[in-house]
């Protein structure tokens, strides 16, 4: 069994970087969880392949995009495609805002972190990535989170017990 | 917004440990995510007031068990009583099982994973914890995971649309 069948379903996020160049990028993730309360860290999970992972080493800053359940389709488009082919922004149809205090913009969503990097260290396969936040965007206070299984199958949460 | 509130739901892991003296101890954790596919190792964060940091700073070791949404009621127990006053896997009614690999037991439920502690690192108000997994022990390949909000507000998953 993979371990993404394992511990699931994930909420899944949009994580925005930005090149040496100034070129943003946009990746989903779901190997993603909060870390610290006050103040809020967050850590989450990518792989050395992902175009990502280049721009997150050279500016230590991300934003972290929260996505509600309506955006299923913007999740797959950023998870299928890499940056290096293709301008995933547009190809989704994303709306982006000036971030106030790093240099990769946020996603129109329901919430959207702007953090710092504190820590990018190697374990397996993947770089484990953590982020403190410097500033939070709340959009939507009450909101259904979309969750990620695998592929493309994709997951809502309920209040437990009420299955008809 | 508490960040709990915001990256939600998430998944119910028990992670048991085991002072130098032996005793085993018992806690609910939900900042929690996979981090790599293979070799497969896993996060969470604990607050270094809980018990159960003590152990994991002495021992390096722990097991991580997947919670189905029948576990609600020993979700609760583990997360709301401390071992320091209280046997809560006699409370909650677990079932263990010696571990292969590490001396914290496994307890009965879908999945549990025996884990050697390959970092333990302080972010804000808790610590971040990553774990290698040794061995796993698969009970149930299918099963619905518990999920959990915040406070004793849980939920379950289904598949994004099915919602009546």
């Amino acid at each position: 069994m993979r371990i993404s069948e394992q511990i699931f379903p994930r909420m899944v996020g949009l994580i925005v970087t930005l090149s040496k160049e100034g070129k943003a990028n946009v990746m989903t993730a779901s190997f993603l969880m909060p870390v610290s309360f006050e103040p809020k860290y967050i850590a989450f999970s990518v792989s050395p392949k992902r175009y990502t992972f280049k721009n997150l080493k050279e500016r230590k800053e991300l934003t972290l995009n929260l996505l509600g359940k309506e955006m299923k389709e913007e999740a797959i488009i950023c998870g299928t495609y890499s940056g290096r082919e293709l301008d995933k922004f547009k190809k989704a149809n994303l709306i982006t805002e000036k971030s106030k205090l790093v240099s990769p913009p946020v996603i129109k969503c329901p919430i959207s972190f702007e953090c710092k990097i504190a820590e990018i260290k190697e374990y397996g396969d993947h770089f484990l990535i953590v982020g403190k936040v410097l500033k939070e965007w709340i959009r939507e206070e009450k909101f259904t989170p979309l969750l990620h299984l695998n592929g493309s199958v994709f997951m809502e949460p309920i209040k437990l017990g009420n299955k008809v």
